[in-house]
């Protein structure tokens, strides 16, 4: 198939932020063009416009594109013909500048990849959503560990009824890179997101307890009811949490635990997610992506394997992957299925067609919505002793 | 060494429970025998005298003393001769008789090795501790998994500092067997399991939840504050819970995440700990109990593999050995330990000599204590729909 | 059942070798006992006199029973009452023993237990299967990782075609204890293993490669045809092998790679075992020894726990079992279950009944000339540069 | 830094084979492209003319550069203005053209990336060497396991003499896709990989025991000896190997046991290497890559994670990493390595610096041609079942 089918063209990509010492920006910009479908020809890299512009040569923009600042950006891309003009702005800032960019972009007609979480706050994040609707543009959330096959391959499953009802979900994410006070070096990571004013109201939950919320709202498209919720900030002096676990009531009564930490001594990225249903269960780890245990009592346990020539992988699964088993994808090959998925929603928009916008596979602004409400919901169920909060906002979706 | 030190015989041994389809009778009887200190010699194997009579060969107990009752065993064991008569009592009943056994055999002198959880309730337990503490006999719960050699040698490791302050457990229980309505079958374990009057005011939080507890309770030394708890049954018309996730902080504000759960899909028996520390973190799994995973941050990760010979090993790690690395030491060999470390009790008694009560190597009355505390904070906790409630009781020991 | 069936008594054990400082003649002793079929009651414990007494009391054997040579305690036993008199001899020596000890047991008419090697060399190995015969005594070599529960179920797994024609085995065994000349300093298990005369023709390969072949045999069934070897010396001036690797042909055109070291830094007791067939494919590690994985192209992998409740499990596969699933058997279950299947035919004996003498479930005297033939063609074929050595002993079963 | 340094620009890539069917041709594309420095804009992308042309727009090819044969592409290549010009040629055709198309690129001034094994047989390896020397352009072969980071710092650790002297190596490479008479179906892959005229000599061994010799080369620097090897072919009919084992003795006396196999049910692409030194073992799979185990006795094992910001890790092992620890990086991202390695040759190429033609961080033409040797001394010893014969060529490099 031609690249980017109809349009048979690639997409021109912007990025803001992924200046010197940024780790997500050059992941955008590493993703976007794994497959080919992306090129990557303007940027604002950096708040710092030195910065900004001495940045440009490391991914290869050429000067004329490297802006000082977003706002200039976008106002001289849209002066461009339109068979130069960029297609999309991918948003790889701190978090406090999510919002203005991403709401600068889609009201200058571009469509939006935006990191996570989407904004400061709510208020932000519902706003944004009447943005996002008005504009018509595709907007997507990097809630990037929906985009690895077996995750697609479970959800396909859960959602086919092979676990059943569900009735229980454990998901833990487990760093532990914030375990001494890094924000007191001159560490960047790890500055902004101590940061209340930069990170917004919650560290570790707002960075990282986020996606394992997604996660477990993905695999199952359970609908929340209510979040009970302990933060602990155990790095002493740290503005924000670093620690907390919370238990989440489903509609249907399934029972969530979450646990999210950057304070566990050597640990990485360790994201897991246990999913027990009446008829099976299904484990997985994302350090380990290529592999998913199902289990149903009576049975040997089975382990699939990323395998896209096998009869047992559904088609969602299938499409996610790129390579035979046993060639370990990974990371980049993750965020780059949420580029895919909303590059064929661009491709769409960009040929005059329909494109479906809230039951995407990419994570969108609904999902946004409801992960600021999940971090808000969280935070304020901890300062209340674990109080039972609701958790069912009106953006969500199944 | 002579067996069992100046006793220099081995330890008479009375099986209490055990009859056919007993699971936990045999355990005592193959862990008690393992190293060659006990033989056992008089059993009152099932509450049915038939089948107490008709169990005894099963165990090679002479026709003499396989007991229709535990009233009959204790009176004609005390009857007979020293040199003959039974040095303790093993009780593997169903939880509602573990009381009263109990009480029988320390008041006739023996010493009582007690399947958990202790008694039926608080009340049964705290009113054992009297009785325990009088009769000045050696008394131990099984809280098995505190004696595989590599939680001997995380406790020692961990009270050692070498982990730092503690700040967070998160331990795990998980098994499957009571996915489907299994009481409603002739499944023996399932039926008084399910059945409040022989198991308790807790199904899964008696059976498993309180071994997750006591682990965690074991290996860190942390005295609790207080505890949250969510128990759920997932099975319809069932009595008790099968699944149940709790909160609790410590004195020292670290906080713990425990889940237990009975109905997860092909899920065996595992019990599972991390415990994150302020210097190093740990993780054991006893499906995998020869390995455990100590980590810090900017070091590779470090399997300890269960090895007497390694000068990494703690003396209580090394003395919980049996066998070179590489060659699994398992479940009977951890139950065995327990039994291990109360024969040397046993022993010392019985050559005239003082033992330790409280801080004793081998769980004791005051962590069976101290479970069914646990055991009724959270049923009580959780028909409060999670609040908080106090979980120190005076009888914790660190 | 009754213990020991009909028999309805424990049998008595004599111990030859285990003195202190002896790894192996615990392991007979605890496995022997394990199951509540067996005691302990007299022994010949070192071939030291002082020590041969002085051990006694460490395995609780009467004084008047621990016997200052082998030949002593065949004599005086036989001398005692038929109700007291021991049934069977476990064999516990250094490798050059075995021979004379197991001769002198067999024409004394007691049952014999043998650790493995059996021999010094096959001419003794040839000679004892003869004394064997004609004692119409049981016979059984420790070929203990046999007895492990996945292993019976791969065996009877493959007997039955579930893998259909077997093409390759690569098997394994894998050690590090001797990376350094242990045999310099005191380390007696490192002392008699390294000295030929003690040892025999072999070092790594009598001790552990034998192990290693023994279980390819076992679990296929497969009649050997021809070898090629290459052993190595790593540690200087050690006198035997502490390293090969060999190539097996067997009579159906199936290839095996076969090494086993002694010098792999790290490493504990790693026999791992991989088997493709037509059909499927196995794997087994003993170091997990209740996990076997099992796969098929297009189908997930499937991972076999030693389940004794679960329908996948095969007869032979159950049987082996003392516990439920995820409940860790370990080393000395799997040692034990070599004796379970020799205490059968024990007692069998011992009623006055037929028992089988080749087919049977214990590694027997057939086993163990065949383990000789492959120490004896391994050494001359790697003497003569790996040269092609007929493999198939007259003794070989299937 | 700028993208390609002084270059200041991304290189031109053409794409030789990678048509519709191709598994191999997708990823030279996608590797090339992941870090921004290349762009492909030219391709022969199949021997089919018509396939070439309809391919192009695959991977936004413009469809003047999308050429019927290689040699209109280097022909019309040439004659564009040097900023239009190709750099570089990548060859990802079946073996058989792998020597044609990159004798005519070198010859035409071109840089080659080309597949492995290098070539068909032995003799044409010797004469693209002399080509590749004359031609003075970058010639990288894609032995992508060595990209990996782990590999890349076990080399490093080993040169560097972590590990002792080596003594041992133990490498499989297993996969099971070949299990069937795949080439009788219309499967593009297996139909030119068993055919010897598209193939070369070897089948498995060609296809991928060339990598598993290859990677214990990198890996130890190890000049090699001698070989003896077992070929065999286990699905009937098919005309090359698809199993065998190989010993390869070291100049140094180390011994390295090979097996590869293409019919072992259910694996994927099990490449497995462990390395015994006299100070400590090395252990890595590559189906779990971003782990490595290094052991000592008397220490615990230690797992070596993929993490750049580790102090464990070597300059080369960082240097090969794109992304923190925990983020999993795979099959693309070694592949890219490669890659990576040869663009820092190509950008002092074409800014007219010197560039390392022997000790290159990439596989080079050394490298192909010792391993076109590999594949013809073992298709020989095996003829001769198993004889040794002599292994180092004159192009090894250490």
């Amino acid at each position: 198939m031609a690249t980017n089918g109809d349009l048979n063209r690639k997409l021109r990509m912007a990025l803001v932020g992924g200046g010197s010492g940024s780790f997500i920006g050059r992941v955008h910009a590493t993703a976007a063009v794994l497959d080919n479908r992306a090129t990557l020809v303007a940027g604002a890299l950096s708040s710092n416009p030195e910065r900004a512009k001495a940045s440009a040569a490391d991914y290869d923009i050429p000067e004329a594109r490297a802006y000082t600042s977003y706002q200039e950006m976008l106002e001289k891309e849209n002066a461009l013909p339109e068979d130069q003009r960029i297609d999309f702005v991918s948003v790889a800032t701190p978090n406090h500048m999510h919002f203005p960019v991403a709401k600068a972009a889609l009201e200058a007609g571009f469509n939006v990849m935006c990191d996570k979480p989407m904004t400061l706050n709510l208020e932000e994040a519902e706003e944004l959503k009447k943005v996002v609707e008005k504009s018509g543009a595709v907007f997507a959330v990097t809630h990037n560990y929906t985009g690895y096959p077996l995750i697609r391959q479970a959800r396909e499953m859960i959602l086919n009824g092979d676990l059943g009802e569900i009735n229980a979900i454990r998901v833990q994410y487990i760093q532990g890179w914030l375990r001494t006070k890094l924000e007191d070096t001159d560490q960047k990571q790890a500055a902004w997101r101590s940061d209340p004013a930069k990170s917004g109201a919650a560290g570790a939950y707002g960075d990282i307890g986020t996606h394992a919320y997604n996660l477990g709202r993905y695999m199952t498209g359970l609908l929340p009811d209510k979040v009970s919720s302990h933060l602990a900030t155990f790095v002493e002096g740290r503005k924000l949490d670093d620690y907390g676990t919370t238990i989440i009531r489903y509609e249907n009564g399934a029972l969530c635990t979450l646990t999210a930490s950057q304070i566990s001594h050597g640990r990485e990225n360790d994201l897991a997610i246990e999913i027990d249903g009446t008829k099976a269960a299904i484990q997985w780890r994302q350090e380990n992506p290529n592999e998913m245990i199902f289990r149903q009592n009576g049975e040997p346990h089975q382990i699939y394997t990323r395998n896209p020539d096998a009869p047992f992988m559904s088609p969602m699964g299938v499409a996610a992957c790129r390579i035979p088993a046993g060639h370990p994808e990974g990371f980049f090959e993750a965020f780059a299925n949420i580029y895919r998925a909303a590059f064929d929603a661009m491709v769409l928009r960009a040929t005059g067609k329909d494109f479906e916008k809230k039951d995407t596979l990419y994570p969108n602004i609904h999902d946004g919505v409801e992960g600021m409400y999940f971090i808000q919901q969280c935070v304020d169920s901890s300062q209340k002793d674990g109080a039972w909060l609701p958790l069912k906002h009106e953006a969500a979706r199944r």
